[in-house]
């Protein structure tokens, strides 16, 4: 294997399959980077136990790339990002000395890296699942951005840490819950198919890392039973999926409510980080509200009391008061986009609380209270 | 205890002697912050096991200090700094409640922090010591980025984890050494006294942390046997001093040369940082040179080789050959104030090397080689 390419387009391309890599990795090779040149290609990938990427540079301005002999070699990702990162010069070239040992040089100097034979690398499926819708690049970072918080972190239930995503009657639901809280986004697309899949949260993650924030292009998506792959330009992020039933959270929604609260969020958002400083364990907070004051207190036996009142807010109903995870209620009015006010709707102190936004119904924000007096 | 004072200012001086404190601490009461109202001022005090910081307020426009009632209490730093950081409004009210518990408030509410009275605190020897001197805010900052690298991170003598400063025959001269390289920086100052102290090099960064970078303002800095303290405006830094002998360094310098090397800095650095990226235990370099050729090369079994040339430098003497640390050399390097060039001067390849600023003499750096085959 022989080629020249840009350094710092490469460093980039290293870089993207070098978040499916967990550096520790029992299987030694899948501590390396990939690297395939073909005749017109060079082919980059990466893999860990439930991510892989993969990404193609072509002959380019931009690229740089020239390829003088096809192979392959597996190389260690952290040497050979840093060793590129500490370079001088714009154009590198890398070539392999024999099957386990690349040279990589420039002006700077000569730099052998011992690494393993390209053909020793674990045979990554990468066949194209069935199912294909179209997301955007923003829709994918609103996904993480709104729903992810509420994934569960450490759950005996696999599938609560990834985001359920379900197209039923031609609507694509997208839900993430602990079970002590919810995120649910509807999005607005009219697949024909039918599908349900549940996308672990790093693969998301690593998605939206590989995107522009704000990009209306359109990403393909492919769906199978057992993996979902994004396709970004000439990058390719497959992750398995959660097996599994996701719970049907619907229900868990209060249908009717007896008081509603339209507030601007951002001051309730402060209070709520004050009052969390008062935890131990949880962070217990008590929220109370007449119609005319609102009311957030929390207090802890080693550390002291808070007591907070807001006033500024439209009230319709009945009293209400509720002891609720403070922690989990700020990463709520955090996520939910909503800029001027949200409303907080209570069918009692015991039942969810739901977040919404009034002028944009498709992201729903549910928290669990927590039981009086825990 | 009961005042106004203005929320920043506070907050800036609760966390300069937050540096002092260890919020883990074995004695509870130094885990927090001592507040003591005067009736013209108020006190600020954090202590650690070889730190401690105090501070003073008064009245003006800038501290909106206002003091109703005088009294004293201990508050948890922590959560003292997290609660003034999170409250909105430009002023806060403090006030005790009893001897142990403090209410913190303004318009965004009421928050009480349990505490410990102000007289549990320990007794905190402030005392100053007779030996006086004057540093530069300028010149403290540079004891800290050309000497502090050289110090012993983990070292039975405790001296070597200091900076040792002698005044001797006028001549103030500050080392630190690790006993496998060396920074010595010469001050421009003529004190009348005699003096020679070790200081942590942690004082010294929390002393560096409250002083502006580039200050030619004079700070006032008293040592004793036991203690230096830094005056910085009105907060006083005290810190130990480590007592027992410090090395006579001179000897350690070889006094003649054979082999004179002037080379620009910078493309050194980065070849230095990309030789040491082949490190396993310790990162092991050769450096040779012939006169028209400077050559660093390393190699690992397990990683690779790497081999760098450089030919742009001037040359005088003997052709030199050296296996040294990269990493000692390279923050040796780093740390030596030359823009332009620096001077590698080599007794032979075991002796150790000399690196200074042909512009500028005050500062010298010493490498020791490993020993060939190490």
């Amino acid at each position: 294997m022989e080629f020249h390419a840009n350094r710092t387009a490469l460093l980039e391309k290293f870089n993207t399959v070098a978040g499916a890599i967990s550096p520790n990795s029992p299987v030694a090779e899948l501590s390396g980077i990939l690297l395939e040149a073909f005749d017109d290609h060079l082919q980059i990938t990466g893999s860990g136990t439930d991510l892989s990427i993969q990404t193609l540079m072509y002959p380019g301005e931009l690229t740089g790339l020239n390829i003088q002999e096809p192979g392959s070699i597996i190389l260690d990702s952290r040497l050979l990002i840093e060793l590129l990162r500490k370079l001088d010069g714009d154009s590198v070239k890398i070539e392999t000395m024999d099957h386990s040992m690349a040279r990589i040089s420039n002006d700077g100097g000569d730099f052998t890296l011992l690494g393993k034979p390209g053909n020793t690398y674990p045979d990554i499926d990468l066949t194209r699942p069935d199912t294909h819708i179209i997301l955007t690049g923003k829709q994918i970072h609103e996904m993480v951005s709104e729903l992810s918080y509420a994934c569960a972190e450490k759950e005996t239930r696999l599938v609560l840490k990834g985001v359920h995503m379900r197209c039923r009657d031609g609507i694509v639901q997208c839900v993430a819950t602990d079970s002590y809280r919810l995120a649910m986004k509807t999005l607005d697309l009219n697949p024909e198919e039918e599908f349900k899949v549940t996308i672990p949260k790093r693969s998301l993650l690593e998605a939206a890392k590989n995107l522009p924030e704000n990009t209306e292009e359109p990403i393909d998506i492919y769906i199978g039973r057992k993996t979902i792959q994004f396709v970004i330009d000439k990058t390719l992020i497959q992750s398995q999926v959660y097996e599994g039933t996701f719970p049907e959270v619907q229900r868990s929604i209060p249908a009717q409510f007896t008081t509603r609260i339209e507030i601007e969020p951002h001051g309730l958002i402060k209070m709520l980080d004050r009052a969390c400083l008062y935890k131990e364990d949880k962070p217990v907070c008590s929220i109370t509200c007449d119609g005319k004051e609102l009311r957030i207190t929390a207090k802890n036996d080693t550390i002291g009391n808070s007591e907070q009142s807001f006033y500024d807010f439209t009230f319709e109903g009945q009293p209400i008061s509720m002891i609720i995870n403070g922690v989990f209620m700020l990463q709520a009015l955090k996520a939910i986009p909503a800029e001027k006010t949200v409303v907080m709707e209570f069918k009692d102190g015991f039942s969810p609380v739901k977040i919404t936004n009034p002028e944009d119904d498709s992201v729903v924000m549910v928290v669990v209270p927590l039981r009086a007096g825990a």
